[in-house]
């Protein structure tokens, strides 16, 4: 997991915000998998994720097509399904338009 | 540390994404300080954080002059001094625009 490289803005950035249940079945695996099938979605620019009490999980994307594309994607509609009734006891996605942004990197 | 409760969008998120130095030093009470001090900012609405390989820190914001004034507060100013100096090794800070969102809690 780096920063993720992403073009100059505007892009779209969709953040998703999730508190987890105690239920590990199958959680880890299909976290895994969807972050290998995004990356083979057109539009997909990059993501990021960390959890500690929280878990943030933010993806970038080149438009709001690629994200409705995305968000209809079989497979991951399943897996929402899955999250709502057992791997979460609570979550918050946010879409948003990326207007800018800057980085700083040693060396760099 | 909970999901951040924002009103209904539009409304702005700062993506800021990390990756830590070996260099602990203040380090610690600094991030803690300036999620007090965001706390007590004219137009923050929210903060969510958590750190793996990389530190994801979002906070949520009425406006870009809020976001603005942030910038330019003087503890912030002199603790992303330190950061570029001593805590990180890499950054990216993202803003963006919050369009739409929705969520999910048990029993809510």
């Amino acid at each position: 997991m780096k920063i993720a490289e992403t073009p100059a803005p505007p892009y779209y950035a969709v953040i998703f915000t999730s508190i987890r249940s105690d239920n590990p079945n199958g959680y880890a695996e299909t976290a895994a998998r969807m972050i290998e099938l995004a990356n083979g979605q057109e539009g997909f620019l990059g993501v990021e994720t960390a959890r500690e009490e929280v878990g943030i999980t933010v993806s970038y994307w080149r438009d709001e097509e690629s994200i409705r594309k995305w968000k209809h994607h079989a497979e991951h509609t399943l897996a929402r399904e899955k999250g709502r009734t057992a791997w979460y006891t609570s979550f918050k996605t946010r879409v948003a338009r990326v207007e800018r942004d800057y980085g700083f990197e040693v060396g760099g």
